[in-house]
């Protein structure tokens, strides 16, 4: 059974002139996140912000799920939200894996720039087949990760190609798309 | 090379309580939609709308991306929203359609729910190779489709299976993965 973890990074990402920033945290992007995670087993959804106000924030909309008239209303969205963490950098979001499974995740990074040594999907899909060891899929919003974060991972996702060259999706859609690549139960389409 | 074509329906589609209603333009599923569209090189997006206020808020999203500042720094996005287009009903976006093939499109809807007699992603693929003529994919709002539509659609495709019996995908997630499942190059994934 797959050991997957997800993880939305706001801080390294690059803006859109190159420079390294901590994006902002955006509530649609948890939800969706957290469905798609929630839809297809990921274990867990990691918010990665060191910024004290970025994190509060993202407390506060998940407390807001969490309680009242939302739980009442949307049961589904509280179940998929309850994946959802809050961590201060991605060392902290692999420390708390470890902790679950007492193993080392292998940590991949995903990118929509092509370039060398890429894993591809089908062989990480066999890995989270056949590997005991839990995963941790980074995804980048800005701009997308920036440089330093690949020299720290055990590997570099191929992107998703389009079918022109174009390749602009949101990390929304993005992730949404490798969750399926990776995890979905039927391989046969 | 298929001649896919999507509809995000607003009108007519459910609410929570499964009340038919016209539900609200959101500017990032427009977006969404739109990149997403443009990786997959689907013919154009349909933002289908009865509303004059609702079709008159899209089209004023749109002339702001196509304009200006957000023109000169986002050019790949002006690029994939010019594939929107705000239409009266799903008849209009089919009329739009037969009017550039000279052929009415099949269409189909898409649900989260469990149905019988449903079109597989992997047949519908083959009809988007092998069919001359266009499709047309139409995604429910809110809540979903309404009934009413099921009825005039050429077909249903089958839901997107997760690996627990969840599927609350967001609209913007389950478009963007299916366009991926019925379009993507390499099918060996």
């Amino acid at each position: 059974m797959a050991r997957l973890y997800a993880a939305l990074v706001h801080y390294p990402v690059l803006n859109r002139r190159g420079e390294i920033i901590a994006s902002a945290i955006t509530n649609l992007d948890l939800h969706d996140l957290a469905r798609a995670g929630r839809t297809y087993d990921v274990r867990a959804c990691y918010v990665v912000t060191p910024l004290r106000d970025q994190q509060a924030l993202s407390e506060r909309l998940l407390k807001h799920w969490n309680e009242g008239i939302a739980r009442e209303l949307l049961p589904e969205r509280v179940e998929a939200l309850r994946r959802i963490k809050v961590v201060e950098d991605i060392r902290a979001a692999a420390d708390d894996i470890a902790s679950v499974h007492g193993l080392r995740p292998g940590i991949w990074a995903t990118t929509a720039g092509k370039g060398e040594r890429r894993l591809t999907h089908r062989e990480a899909r066999r890995l989270l087949v056949e590997d005991a060891k839990p995963y941790l899929l980074l995804f980048g919003t800005g701009w997308g990760l920036a440089p330093a974060v690949f020299d720290q991972v055990d590997a570099v996702l191929e992107p998703i190609a389009g079918m022109n060259g174009y390749n602009h999706l949101s990390v929304r859609c993005a992730a949404a798309i490798l969750f399926d690549r990776l995890l979905r139960a039927d391989q046969s389409i």
